[in-house]
């Protein structure tokens, strides 16, 4: 069997370890990197969480930090939803065994995809900075990468009326990865929101009953209570797995083919994904927008993966 | 009985037409004129078409002529939903007994508000131009108008991926207005489109059997081919007949006080009414927004009106 | 003789007031109305300076007051540099004997623009807002405006480092004017800035000794203490008075045909006139733009205009 | 005696050229590397001619390739101003000796930086992605940049009427270096269009006699025919190297300490520099603007430079 590979590059945050351990629990997919990004918390939060996350749940990989600020605006976190440490909830080791990789995540991913076959696919679930300045900084790698599967945009915001987190925080960013060519499957709010964990999600994953199981049940506490404080939420939205969900089994999701373009000039609209689902714009489809999501094989999926770290 | 006092600001266009069937229907509402503006076409055609449905329905108003191009941009007309006539599908008479009123409608606007008690509301549902440059030339009438009915905008577009046709025609008149500070209810594409006639509501009116619903069974005809050509949809949506529908019976209606902000500025998000569902602005509502719509009322609302002139 | 038709539209304003002066001076020019904007300070203000100054200097026209604020932002005004009157320095008649007109300065405008023969120069020297209104309310008048005449922008700011003040005031009108077609002589702060009244004007025209000239010495002694304490100028530039220097001799400037287009999406360069002096935008010239000045005509100019009240 | 320790970050380049010969023949200044970043050219061309300038003015230093596109951007060149080859003109070795570095420029930037004392002065003559990709990568290094003293921007523009083409090439990459806090000293349009190279001055360097005196002289005979095709210029402005001679001599320059923001979001004015000459913005300098310009001295400091390659 050939194994998907992939780079993580995210910002742990909650729904991003989860990702990280749907991933590593699957056969089909072989992590290269986990490469971390300022986004949720600042970088050297994101690559502490990224390598606490390894320890815990036995993955030995490269983890390289990566950008602390976006491309041209200044930095912009987003403390109020994971945190003080970006992955408040459950007991972290302080300092994790997965050592920090002595490369900047912007050149782990240029050497990784200039090295591949063009085999490896991205998947950024937080702000799109390191994978924005690897192109900018080396265009070779922008044909070699087979494709990218983000978590970030949507029709609606969270964090704009307009705008979503991770695209927000960097549209420029953005702009250049919807502009590159290569291709996107986009995972946004119109399809995370349908991935709300409840208590009844909690209680299923609580039963799995092994220690990975739990650092999820404990992480989902918090996310559930933080997005039930600032967006009224009765369920957690585990966001970022939707991407890794999708490379495991694209069939839990519907996809379009549209248009997508990002707004980096707008007063209120900075940082929209504006997502062509009419048609409207004439132009030849960049992404592969996931609208729908079957909610019980997407849980099942995420069940499956915790109990496999029994 | 006080009755609703309402100038309706419009482009008709098919569902403007509609929309003044439906005020002309009902002893709540007492029509105090009819202002035209470009947009689905010319102002010379909108307003022709505003006469014609006048003679039609036998309402007698002043039907005024308005701003025939938007307040900054170049002139944008939406021939391709309306047909060259901006009415097109039924017979029409050619040379309308109803006269144009002598007055610009910009300056029949502000003089009908300030003779007013306070207690007269804008329905517009074209472009916003003619309110802007009322409230622009004549700021005395903005504290002075009682509310404004509008169609217009939403949370996604139909003519771009960001924005409705009204808006986008004229995003800076539409600043203007929602910045004034006068209350406004909004029926924007998000309960529009729950208002589609349909092949069965269609034969529904066709049985009213007089001749003003036989003129509304020949507009959804037309529009509801449009609809179907251009954007694939069913059902034709009566986007205008909404406002007035709310001015009857607002229960008709789920609304969300919120903030709505005008894009002005953005390179594909121009003309987005970037409304704050989620409360993130921080910024005090200056919108009732509507999101919800009962269907079976509204088209009872509808049918009862067709009848009436029976 | 023909003589040229002028309607000054203005916001007096010191310099505003020089112009009036100047026009209402000389031969070959035909004052076919005042009409007041705000701008340097709130349009009651203006229409009134404009009336006080035409018992001053003996001017019976129409003076009609308009816009009170810009098309489309909010409104703003530059009492720092007037005063608190606008036309602070010498006694001002609490009442003038010039009544204010009735109708409305857009209207004023549109009517004797399509009354006349094409005939009609614009001479604008506040910000445009009255000028595009009229444009946007009654398009016709568009190809009937003989030429545009105005004095803003230039090639660097006073009000913002890019933008001079009454382009800054109202861009979206001053974007409509310039994209109008209507020929425009257009002077900015490159050519006004070479009009500086010192001392020695002063001294000069005190000479002339008499009201009117009494009226300007008193004008430009409390004009010239705020060019020195807000941008530590030596001399008060008498910026709109070039407008009328040039309708009655042209050869006292130096002028090249040259592309200006407005920007009203910036963030930093909001207003400013992007004038093409290097040709590089390929773009037909819409704008005659001044650049030089023979400042010993100029000042003749003026001191004739002065004696001639005697 | 201290070396001022810069690294001419460039895009040669006629100018970027005699920039480096300046820097090379003066004994004050030590070059730590040679940047290559795409401008006038591709970067595989301006990193070759670097590359080829080393070898016939004999400097011995790293010559790192940088980033091929602007930062968000599509790539933009100007090959209309230096021909096909960048340099074109003078006969050029087709394989230079002078090797291209193994590390990125954006890498070799940050190492040396890191390394150094917080006494490198960065001398950016071209597009400024790579200080800025450098300043993103590794935020680290902004504190310890000594100044940077660049070719760039202006009160006007020679791409744009508002926007130098260094600037204009990438925005996005000059707002990151001028909001960084590092120090800046900026030769604009305003200055550098003081540094014609006249028929006079090459017939001048013509005498020096040497092959690095006469690979100028080819140069500028190319780069003045440009200028007078392109601009009409009469002269070849020498921009670039008002960097160097202000690093050897800074009293040749007058400049003013003044607040400079970049225009990133105007339709017509992107790419300006907004300077502010008349302190109107109340925001505290971030930049000593080059005003003037002592002609005989400058060209002096070149023909000295120029004879000692003898």
């Amino acid at each position: 069997m050939t194994k998907r590979k992939v780079i993580l590059d995210c910002d742990p945050g909650h729904d991003d370890a989860i990702s990280m351990i749907l991933a590593n629990a699957n056969e089909t997919i072989e992590i290269e990197a986990v490469t971390a990004v300022a986004g949720n918390v600042e970088v050297d939060k994101t690559a502490l969480n990224a390598r606490r996350v390894c320890d815990i749940i036995g993955l030995d990989v490269a983890v390289a930090e990566g950008s602390n600020r976006p491309m041209v605006r200044e930095t912009q976190i987003a403390e109020s939803i994971h945190g003080d440490s970006g992955l408040d909830g459950p007991n972290l080791p302080d300092v994790p065994k997965t050592p920090v990789h002595d490369k900047h995540a912007v050149d782990l991913i240029i050497e990784k995809v200039l090295e591949s076959n063009g085999d490896i696919t991205l998947v950024p679930t937080g702000p799109l900075t390191n994978i924005a300045m690897a192109m900018v900084k080396e265009p070779k790698i922008v044909p070699k990468i087979q494709e990218i599967v983000l978590m970030g945009g949507g029709t609606f915001g969270n964090w704009t009326p307009a705008a979503e987190f991770n695209i927000w925080v960097d549209a420029e960013a953005a702009k250049v990865v919807y502009e590159s060519g290569v291709p996107i499957a986009m995972f946004g709010l119109d399809v995370t929101h349908q991935a709300q964990a409840t208590d009844e999600t909690i209680d299923r994953f609580s039963k799995v009953g092994n220690d990975v199981s739990e650092f999820v049940v404990e992480l989902l506490r918090f996310f559930k209570q933080t997005y039930k404080d600032v967006f009224g939420f009765d369920g957690a939205p585990i966001h970022d797995a939707c991407t890794v969900a999708y490379l495991i089994d694209p069939s839990i999701f519907d996809t379009v083919d549209v248009r997508v373009d990002i707004e980096t000039k707008g007063e209120f609209a900075y940082g929209m994904t504006c997502v062509d689902l009419l048609g409207v714009t004439g132009q030849e489809p960049n992404v592969k927008f996931a609208q729908g999501l079957d909610q019980d094989r997407f849980w099942n999926l995420l069940e499956e993966a915790l109990k496999s770290y029994s």
